[in-house]
Parts: structure tokens; C-alpha cells; sequence
């Protein structure tokens, strides 16, 4: 039996097992005030509609939604047009992780392309011109890539900016699933300006704005930076169950999380203690990882027979069975002593094994 | 220009438009402590769990969801067979005010009844077994009712049990859309057992537990009385984008509201504002009324030149524009003091009018 | 026991139980000649894209389909948009007769208006408007009208304009399901400017041309009208399961029924034998007529207890119970013959029930 | 300039390029006589049932419908589960080339398997196990194969029965796609037993059997080997617009085709005219073949420059355009003659090429 020390409960488990910052909380105490129209018709939601004009300019239509997939099923359902598909990752949220609510949303296919690291590659699309005309065949209709990646890469805005021509040149309108959004900006730079080279300055049509993971108690945003598709918006959300009544309570989480570009500042620790668990476990003998974090997540290999047993000391998901991967993910609340607690077990109960 | 009291600002407008009872913030903050897995896997949706067991009995499964529609369509999608319609009143919000999310997640057709007052009867459901067996129609399969109603009637258990039980003997299921069903439960005698008495006891098999309007920041239950039914459900939750990622903070929202009852006795004081409401405002000359009001909502007609000025002093929604009949809704923290300040206002203003 | 005359078999039932005319049975045989490409790229193909030109004038894009409820739900979907709805006649076959496929194909709602003869008026639309702009509400997106009616009334060229005028100022789009456009036309006048005045000239926007009851062996096309609402119909097409492989069996049989207008002339007879069974009838004892028949079907009301008795004799169909009143129909190949035997069974009959 | 000989017309490109057995069209014509009820209450598809009862056993139940994406369709409308994935090889038909119609309709994953010769492994089911409980995941619901495959190969009885045991363990139902099922028989031994090996010996459920590319003018049939999944199938069935209304064409046309194993017959002939072609072009300098041709396609890669020249000079398809593939099929009709000129041209091109 290996000793190990008290584990961090769930410390490394995921973004959305961490709770929601005291600042966040304290705006929905604030915002519980007398009565406001439900559904979007109150102030709190006037205020966070600016907020998200000033991160990505004067036309961004926002639209305030419960969940990330309900985001993405918005998105998606907003753009696209009859008998188009889908294009994304094999690795894609809207591919794997959503019980097929795009499929189930949308009447359509939503068509994978094989990837390393996360990222679509505009060759690929290329790949699908052929595509394009033939009655016999779903049309490629909207590319959906994921900031920061499923696979905890970071696209620079050189990428995503050829992507998106890639895209609109055959036709295709282009989406951003970002419920990790502020682990990219961070990523980037940790400025407004560093939003801006992924997003709009890059050409993408519409943004899944994550707030939840973020810092929030629940919420995110659909973001429409092309207006222009932005017309059936309101409808599809509610079509796709996904406006809240009590409105005020959602924006006034975003409006704390946006002030003072806290939300920034959230996701830069949380990507520093991503590259601190790295950095504490890299050479531990019986861990292999492809590359150092960008974001906040590691995703080692190791021992199946290790696995099991760590998980129960101090639980995280499999990743990818195959390679006997993890995932290690931090949070905004992440300390520095509970990566240094869990690299510690980590160590201890590795060098046992071997 | 007629001189008016101050208005309590859209006291009646809806009861989406209040806030939260102070009690549902606390367990907000008090949820607000360490890492927890999500998606249910906390024990604060053990917790509601066990609640909605108490409620329901032992074999009763819920499921948190994030809205009202999205709720209703959990349980339409998880109940529901191929080729089947749901079948509603005409007044149901399933049919009317969502916008078809049903039609769209089901894809199948909603089928409305006439009803003078929110409610379905019997032999409405025993009129379409001719569509039974024929292949040219849509098969009835699942029956909505709304307890309370859209209209603000409230069914009576044995109405209840006879829906349900011409509906089982059709080869139907029966889903009751709960969004105010603790204004029903207080209006039936404000018991477990009255709550009992129109759902388990009458054999409904799905229900859409209200929580936002009765008091919550956001959040609703999916409960299967008929377990049998659930096997699907947490797949479907999921795939119609009403999966909560922190969800702990949905359920000790609701444990804060079924603790003691709370949820019953704020509708109660919910429903008594509505009589009050009434009471103060049945003899104004101008106002004319079908019906005293059985829960939190009354819909009187008026001259429709008032309806406007009326509006804009202190907001209310537009119900039957055919009848210039418009509605004014209480809330659980609705005073005594808005219901007389506002039963005054109209008194003025009509008076004025004539 | 009453002694009647031979019965016709099933000679009134519908004009889907009559075979196909000779001069198409033809043109499948003729068109069985060696290998062609599937899927439209033929010459009997391209030339029924020119009849349909011919028809409707020289941009209109036609697609040849297999079945009524493929050509209303390929027209409707290629033409919706998101979160929409379908606005038609309480009595439409998509509203009532096709099970539910519209809401299945477009994930929309079919919001269906009282109508006491079939017909939709332009003042029911305007009665929408206040839906338009509401995101509680699926939006009026397609008016879909018939052509004759299922009650076998005929709209005049004035109403159907007058209906699209309304449509387009409302921002919809309109649909004609013209299962029996044929009828329809040959009460018009039985020329092509009849065809034209109540469809392009009227505004329609897109056209379900039926072909299987006018004679064919099987066979509908969809006829856009507005071509740019085209662009995406041939995906759509595969898409609902619409899309012939061997095509040219399909674009035969059109041509030989659009040649030398024969449609028509097989309408017109059509018509005259439901008119000659109205005459034939109208004065027996024990039935009841709304009205005249404008195309090839009577809806007789006549006591309960001859219906059973009668349908064994020779069989028709049920239509409204709640009225007992049934549907006898005429085909193209119904003779003088059939007529007035049947009538003379009818008139045998009810002598001696009475 | 290369001197070719004379061209048969399309005579490679697809078994739907070819017309319909003279017994088919004869059965057509025979059957247009008088009125009968529509939508299968005629005698010829009441013959049609039996005779599918013949091929598959006492409980077998069929319906017939227009087309290929059509059966396809309604055999996993009709027996997938709310939230379940369809599984399929990444060469399926209903994946690959039809348009999405299966996620249109089914509002579900379509989740491709990789594979090389079209066929799917059990394995690659068992390596789905893990999905299956976890409420993230599409679950694995319905494996559909495809007999012959899309990559013209053929599964072996014991290769059908091993991947339904293993669907079947992991709670799925299985669909085989017989747009080529006569093929299949044809190469399986070419009698009933061998068309039951692969079929309800082996486990299926369900089977889209083909007729049109098997020598009918058009015509499917969707049979439930398992009756217990067909409660729903009618509805369905008109429910995705495949219900025929004058349902005895295409019955008269299954019942020539299955008349005397005429449909494996001519499954037997197009298998040896591929076989054929295989032998007169696989030792032609400048082709190469995978393998011997298991039923009547054959895919031969060549040089780029010489691919459109040669379907200038004769029509057929492009396969996988990254190995410069290429898909030469027979059909029902394709004399040796026809194979013989064919391989003549391709030779004396390739030579000159060279």
C-alpha cells in the first residue's frame, strides 16, 4: 500500500468542477433586486450586450445562452443553410462530447476531419471542394473549430485568419466554439487586442463565448461578429431552448466576469498552473507527454496500471484509451500547493510502481 | 392627464419578472465551496434526488434542466415513439409560446384541442382514436396538460386521473408541464399529498417541475413518475442542451426550495396576492372578469384605449387581443401593498376614462 | 336484404386508385432503351424541364420528385428558414394527411387556420402579424395553399394574388400543393393561361405539380416559380428522400401527360363525371350537398347507418364523421357508365332504407 | 488523336444507368387494369408481401417504398432509439452519399467506422463499448452494413452473424443495406439459403432490399426480419414521404423481378460481366487492380492524364480521387460484347499513352 498525501478533491478534474468567483457570485446577490422583465428586457442584459460590443467592436450582436452546447446548437443553427453539413475536428466538443445535440438540433451532418493536435487545417477544407455542387452529397456549409482546442492547443490568429478565407472563398461561414475562449486570449497575449487577431480581425462569423468554465455559476454567450447572420438569432435560441427568463442573472455574472477584464487575469493563472503541473511533472519516470501546455491542460501518458489507482486518490477523466492518456486540467482557482500536492502523489506513487 | 400613484415597477407582469427568495441566493453561496465533478455528480444533486423522492415517492428519477421549454422537450423526446404527435390544448405553451422548439427537437407535430379554459378533456382524447392505426395521420402518442393552466385554472385530481386514464387506455403517455405547479399544489390544499393527488396518484408519467417561477434564479426538474420511461432520459437531456455543467448550483437552489415546504408556502402566498388582486379590482367599473382566480394570475377585459396608458404607468403583458383581455400575474414576493397600489391605480384611471 | 346493380370497384374512392393512362404506360416502354445516367442527367429528363418552361415560362426550375408528400415537404423545406412556421388551411393534406412528415423533414411548426371550405383568406394572415418579430412565437415563414382544396373548391385567380400579395408584405414565401393542379386548371378555363393566372401570374413562389393523380403511373414534380428560391432545392431534394435514380422512367411519363396538354383533357373529364354524379345525385332522398362540385369530388352527408352498407357495395372513403359525410371521387378514366351505375345503387339503396 | 472504337453508352457507369427487365415493364403494363385501392391494399403488394415471406421466412414483414435513401431512411427511422447513433463503415452509403439524409431524418449520428474494404470488424463494435452509458456520447444504437459493399466486396455469412452477435450483445439493432443484395446472393451461392445465410440466419433486423439497381424501373422494399421492430414501420414509412399511392407498380414490378429468382439470375449475369471485365483489363499495362472483383464493379487506378479522355470516349466514374481510382459496374443488361469493346478501347488508349 503506497503512501500518498491528502489529495486536492478533484482539483485536476475539469474546468467546470471548480466553483464561480466571489465576484461573480456577489453580481448575482446584487442583481436580486425588485422586478425586471424577464427574457432579456432588463438592464443587466443591456449592460452585458456593451460589454461584448466593446471586446469585438459596434455591430456584435450578443445573445445570452445557458450552456455550451446549447451555444454551439445556436450557432450552428443560426448559419447554416438546408442541406449543408457541419465541419470541424475529429476532436470537436460538437463532435464527440455532445451526445449528437448538433445532429439532433440541426437535421444535419456534421462531417470530421482528422487532426493531431486539434486544429483544421485550410487544405483540408480544400480537400472538400469536390464536394461542392454534387447534389449527392451534404454541402460544406459552416467550419467550427474550437479555441483553445480540445486537445489544449492554441490556434494563432495567422491560422484561424486563413482559415476563415479558406472558408469563405468556397462559400462556407465560419463558427468559434470558445468555451475557453479567455484560456486562448490569455494564451495570446491577455489583451482585448489579442481577442480581436483570433475573432473578428481573422474573419469569424459567430462565437460560442464561454463564461461558465470561465469563472461563472453557468452561463455563456453567442456573439455574432458578421451581424448580417444575426437575423434569425433570437428565434433559433428560444427554438433551441436555450433563452433564460430570469435574464438579469446570467448577464450580471457576465457583466462581473468582463469588468476590469477579470476574466483574463482568471485565465491566465489558470493557464500558468497548467504549465506549473507540467513543469512539476515532466520528469517523473513512467509520465510521457507530446508537448508542453498552452493552455491549461496536460495530457500525459502513462501505465495503465497506474491509472486506476491515481484516479481514486484524486479523481481525473482517460482521455484517449488507446495511448493510455490523461487529462490533468487546472482551474481559476487552482493553487499553486494543490499542483504541488498532486505532482507530489504523482512522483511518490509512480516511483512505488516501478 | 390623469395624476396616478407610483407604480410598483412590472409587479404584474409576469412571474418570471421577480427575483429569487433570498433563502435560494443563500444556497447559491453556500454551493460556492471547492472543487466538485459536474454534471450531477455532486452531492448537491444527490441531495434533490432524494428530494424529489420525498415528493413523489421512492421510484420517482429527476432530472436538473436549465428552462421550462427545455424541459418540456426533455420529456416530449424521452416518451415520445416514431410517428407520434403530442397532443395539448390550444392554449399549451408547448404549442404556443416556444416558438416550436417542440416541433424541432421532436420532429414530430404538435396536435392543439380547443379549450375555453386551458383545460383537455376526455373525450376530446377518445374523438382522435380514429387516427389510431391509420397510417396517414400522426399517431397520437403523448398527452401535455398544463397544471396550473395557461389560463389560470387548476385541474382537479380526478380530472387528472381520467385524462391520464383515457390516455393509457389509447396507447398514450401523459406529461404534465409543471412550470407553476406549486401554485396548483397550494391551490389543491398545499400538501405533498395535494401535489401527489394530481401527478403520481392520477398516473401522469412525466412531469416538468417549475422552479424559476417559484422562486429560483433559474432551474427546473424532469421527474419520471413511470421510472420505466426514464431509461433514455439522461441521453436526451444531454442532446437537447439542458445538461448543466456546474450543476450543483442548480440543485441547491432547489433543495433550498423544497426544504420545509418553502415552494409551497410561497405560492400560496403567490396565489392569496391574486385573490387579493381580484378582490380589490372586480367592481371597477371598466374591468370585466370570466372567473375568480384559482392560483396567481387574473385576466381581466378592458376598454382598449385604457390598455395602453395602463401599460406604460406600471407594465403588464397583452393576453387576447380579440377580447382586449390582458393578464396580470402576482409573484411570491409580490406585497400586499403593490396589489392595493395598483388595484388603485386603475381604479383612478378608469375612472377618469369614463 | 336490398339487391343492388354490380358495383364499379372502388370506382369513387380516390383518383389514386385509377391506373395510368395509356399514352404514359407508352413512354415507359419506349423510354426503356439502353444505359442513361441517373439521377436527371438525360434526355427524357431535359425535356421535361422544357414542358415545365413551356407551363410556367422561361425560368422556372422544375425537379422531378416520386410522391405528393415528398414534392410539399422538398418545396417547404427548400424554402423555410430557421425557426419558422408553415401557415395553411386546417384542411391541408400537410396539416392532416401526411403523418406528421412536415414537422419530421423541417423540424417546424404547421400552424393550421379554420377554414370552412378549404380555402385560406388573406385577412387569417394578416391576423399573424402580431407573431412577426416575437421570439416566443415561430415566425409565419411559408403560406402553403391548395390547389383545388382538399374540399374540393377551387381558388380564383384574384384570391390566390391577393393571398401572395399579403404573404410577401409579411416577408413569407408561398406554396402551392397542386396534387390536383390538373382539376384545378381544367375549371379554370383548361388552358395553360388558366394554369399561369393562379400560379406565377398570381406570385406563387413555388409549385407540388401532381402527376400521379392526373394519370400517371407515379410521379410529382417541384416547379420553383421564383427561381431564386432554388438554389438550394437539389440537395434538399436527396436529402428528403426525393431523388429518382433512374429518372428518365419518371421524366417519360410527364412528357407524354404534358403533351398536347392531355393533362388537362383528363382533368376536364374528370371533372365532368363529379359534376355528372352531383346531378346524378342531388335529388335522392337522404342525401345532402353543400354545394356543386368544382372539380371531381362530392361530399355527400347521408345517414350512419348507409354508409357501412353502401362502402361494401362499392367502396369509398369516410371523410367527415362528425357531419357523416363522406367523399365520393371521380378519376380520369371514371366513365358515364360508372356514374350512373353507382348513382343508381345510391338512389336503390336509400329507397329502400327509408 | 487516338482511334477508339465506338463506345457502348454508359454502358460502366452504374447499375442504375441500365433500364428495366422487359419482365418488369411487361408486369407494369399488366397491372394497369381498373381501379384499386392505393397505398397497398391492392392484391399485386399483398403477392409482394408473400413472396418476401418466401425469401425470409413466415414472419417477415415488408413494405415497399420509392428508393434507395428512402428504405435506408425508414429502416433506422423506424428502429433507432431517442439519443443513439447509427454506425456505419466511412464508405457507407448513408454516410458518404446521401446527402444527410439519415441525420435529417433521424436527427441522429451518423458515426463512420475506418475501413478498408468496406466492411466493418466486430471489433471496432467492441472498441464502441465505452461510449456506451455515459450520457456525453451518441450511443451506439444501430449498426448498418452494407451487402455487397460500396467497395464492391462481399461479407461472408459468418462475418454477418459475428458483427450482429456482437451488436446485438451491446443492445444494438442491425440494418443491412441491400441496394445490391442480389449481387451479394448472387456471389454467396446464388439460391434463397445462400440470401438467408448473410441475412435472417445471421441475426439482421432489418433489410433494405434492393430492386432498382437490379433490373425494376424503381422500386425498394424494407423487410423486418425481427417483427418485433416493425410496430412503427408504416407510420414511418409515410412519415419519411416513401408511401407509394399507386402501390401496385411497384409490386407488380417485385413480383416479376422475384418471380422464378429472375432478380438472381440477373444478379448472377452482372456478377460475371464484371468478373469479365476484370479479366479482359488486368493485365493492360497502365492499370491496377486491388483485387478480383467479388460482384459486378471494379475499381481500377490509373494514370490522371488518362481519366477523362477515357470517360469522354465512355462515361463512368471517378472513385477516390486520391489514388486516382476509378469505378467501372455492369448491370443486369451489360452483354460481353459491351465488356469486350470496352476493354478494346481502354487497351489501345492506355498503349497509345504510353
Amino acid at each position: 500500500m503506497i503512501e500518498l498525501p491528502p489529495a486536492p478533491a478533484c482539483a485536476f478534474a475539469s474546468d467546470n468542477a471548480a466553483g464561480a468567483h466571489p465576484s461573480v457570485i456577489d453580481a448575482i446577490v446584487r442583481a436580486n433586486v425588485g422586478h425586471q422583465l424577464a427574457y432579456g428586457s432588463d438592464a443587466h442584459t443591456a449592460e452585458a450586450g456593451a460589454r461584448f460590443r466593446d471586446l469585438f467592436g459596434p455591430t456584435a450582436e450578443s445573445f445570452l445562452v445557458w450552456n455550451g452546447t446549447g451555444a454551439n446548437v445556436m450557432s450552428l443553427a443560426t448559419v447554416i443553410h438546408p442541406a449543408e453539413a457541419v465541419v470541424c475536428s475529429e476532436w470537436a466538443h460538437i463532435a464527440v462530447d455532445e451526445t449528437g445535440a448538433p445532429e439532433r438540433a440541426l437535421g444535419a451532418k456534421v462531417m470530421t476531419l482528422p487532426s493531431v493536435d486539434g486544429k483544421v487545417r485550410p487544405e483540408q477544407l480544400d480537400a472538400l471542394a469536390h464536394f461542392i455542387g454534387d447534389q449527392h452529397h451534404a454541402q460544406p456549409g459552416v467550419l467550427s473549430i474550437t479555441q483553445s482546442t480540445e486537445l489544449g492547443t492554441v490556434y494563432t490568429p495567422d491560422e484561424v485568419a486563413a482559415l476563415c478565407d479558406t472558408a469563405h472563398r468556397l462559400g462556407m461561414r465560419v463558427h468559434l466554439d470558445g468555451a475557453r475562449i479567455a484560456n486562448a486570449t490569455a494564451a495570446l497575449g491577455g489583451t482585448i487586442q489579442a481577442l480581436r487577431s483570433f475573432t473578428v480581425d481573422a474573419g469569424v462569423d459567430v462565437v460560442s463565448f464561454g463564461g461558465t468554465k470561465a469563472g461563472l455559476v453557468g452561463g455563456e454567450a453567442v456573439v455574432f461578429l458578421n451581424p448580417a447572420l444575426a437575423s434569425r438569432a433570437k428565434y433559433v435560441r428560444k427554438q433551441v431552448n436555450q433563452l433564460p427568463s430570469k435574464m438579469r442573472f446570467i448577464a450580471a455574472q457576465f457583466n462581473a466576469l468582463l469588468h476590469d477584464d477579470l476574466w483574463i487575469r482568471l485565465a491566465e493563472h489558470s493557464n500558468a498552473m497548467g504549465t506549473r503541473l507540467y513543469e512539476a511533472t515532466r520528469s517523473i519516470d513512467g509520465l510521457s507527454f507530446d508537448a508542453a501546455p498552452q493552455v491549461n491542460s496536460v495530457f500525459p501518458c502513462l501505465s495503465p496500471e497506474a491509472i486506476v489507482p491515481l484516479q481514486e486518490w484524486c479523481f481525473f477523466w482517460n482521455w484517449n484509451a488507446a495511448r493510455d492518456q490523461v487529462r490533468w486540467m487546472t482551474a481559476w482557482d487552482t493553487t499553486p500547493a494543490d499542483v504541488d500536492r498532486f505532482a507530489e502523489g504523482v512522483r511518490i506513487f509512480l516511483a512505488e510502481c516501478n
